[in-house]
């Protein structure tokens, strides 16, 4: 098989090039870069799409850059608190976490949910607990701070502005993610976000959510999503896309365009996917101004900002 | 419109006649028909889907009998963490909690959310705290305690048995849910339950997720599931039931069948779900011995335990 690869999105969005300095395009280009070129390396010496997802992820939680790890927004309380789902589309195997605080790196703990639990969605101290098995890094809170970061919730602090989902500047912008086909022909999505700038009341959105934020199956597709969280609920997007592959007989092309474009838009909803199918093909759809994206196999590396 | 009408479960599982005391049965079948009649009394005169939902489930919540409320199984920890969803087949706007302690019926706040929030999912403490701006009923500790749950969770403290899903005592068994067509034609679905039996790390199963065991939408229909979460979840279970009418085109009762039946089945869960249709049509569903359940419309009133 050499039709494997892999996409990544770094978040759906008012995304304007008007808007945009040469230094930041720059440095998000460069933050792009690195995630694809990991996961990659990863397929390309015969790793597993889970593997090559996990490590993509790493790197766009690292960066902060991107409102996943470090970089992840501020909650009401002036928290980081961090969403993550990971799917195996040959087993359907999953894992997920939701509201932790302190793991430098949430993709690694839904991973090791998805591998050594028969849950798939832990929240809150209980999945911290549950991470205390294995050696999983944890980081302080002032790890977590970004000035710019900060800055957006001091904007919007003691508001109610979590609402503002179709503000300008979007409370959401910048969950992560990735979809990968090994060279074994399996596919596996991956999913991180902090969620929403000031969000209250242990608010969870798609992200951590199996069918939602992320799907993935060797029978259709793998999907991860980005973009306003409650809509993308409603829409149950990433299944969406797989169920419009599977009983309606759309190419994944179709199927993105179907469920971001129309279905999504009509409710009310804007982000987008990155998607594969088994065959290798690769979407990176959006229904929004831009979506921090990009996609590499072994005929193309791709790495894109605006529509 | 006379076709209005609800159905509800109290869980499926391992349900075995031989098992069964004419008193217990007797109980069940009391319970299930107050909690039928006290949704199908909202719609009779005229009230909404979503309100016979919440209707039929405050009556389920406060029945020790099932896992959802008063009754909600014992977690790890000795707790009772419940989870509760309920979507409006009209709007598709959906309020659920996970993990919640001390509401006296869940199924409240998570309408609440519905009505009153732009998010969708509220865990913890931060649904509590959302739920103090209502004036939401919370119960001690003590009203939680039934003897037979703790008698359960004593069985299975200090193991890894939560894991047990294929063991005859499942831990899961007795989650409630309710599906309602009012005479306005809109449909409305809600799922409650207390989750496994010590369960632990923060788990939540399908019953708070939007498309996994709870869904509605007038177009299609309205689904409440029961049973292995785990499995559901993996197989997106109530809105592929809603994917396989909309674009296979099959009837409520052909795609209950595929996906609970054949579908669920394939991956290994087990379970049941109640389902409408906007025609009325009724389904109650599931791929294992039992599932108490009941259903009322203009022409008749049913109430089930065994296959």
């Amino acid at each position: 098989m050499n039709n494997f690869g892999i996409a990544i999105h770094g978040g759906a969005g008012t995304i304007l090039k008007s808007e945009m300095t040469p230094e930041k395009e720059t440095a998000y280009t460069n933050a792009l870069t690195n995630a694809v070129d990991a996961g990659y390396a990863v397929l390309e010496t015969g790793g597993t799409s889970l593997l090559a997802v996990e490590a993509a992820i790493i790197e766009l939680e690292n960066c902060p850059l991107f409102n996943a790890g470090k970089g992840a927004v501020f909650n009401s309380a002036g928290q980081h608190e961090m969403d993550a789902s990971i799917m195996d589309g040959a087993t359907l195997n999953a894992g997920a976490i939701a509201a932790v605080r302190n793991l430098k790196n949430p993709i690694v703990l839904a991973n090791k949910i998805l591998q050594h639990s028969d849950h798939i969605l832990m929240i809150g101290n209980g999945a911290i607990q549950f991470a205390e098995q294995f050696k999983i890094k944890f980081e302080s809170d002032e790890y977590f701070h970004d000035e710019y970061r900060y800055q957006q919730w001091q904007n919007v602090k003691g508001t109610a502005s979590f609402q503002l989902d179709h503000s300008k500047d979007r409370p959401y912008l910048g969950t992560v993610g990735a979809v990968a086909l090994d060279q074994h022909g399996n596919l596996a999505a991956g999913t991180s976000t902090g969620g929403m700038t000031n969000k209250k009341f242990g608010r969870v959105g798609d992200s951590p959510i199996i069918g939602v934020g992320n799907y993935a199956n060797n029978k259709t597709c793998a999907i991860s999503c980005t973009g306003s969280g409650e809509y993308l609920m409603r829409a149950v997007s990433a299944y969406d896309i797989s169920c419009l592959m599977e009983y309606k007989g759309l190419s994944l092309e179709a199927a993105a365009e179907e469920a971001i474009v129309h279905r999504l838009t009509a409710i009310g909803g804007d982000g987008g996917i990155v998607g594969m199918d088994a065959a290798g093909n690769i979407v990176m759809t959006f229904n929004c101004e831009g979506m921090y994206r990009a996609c590499r196999n072994a005929r193309e590396r791709v790495v894109r900002i605006y529509k």
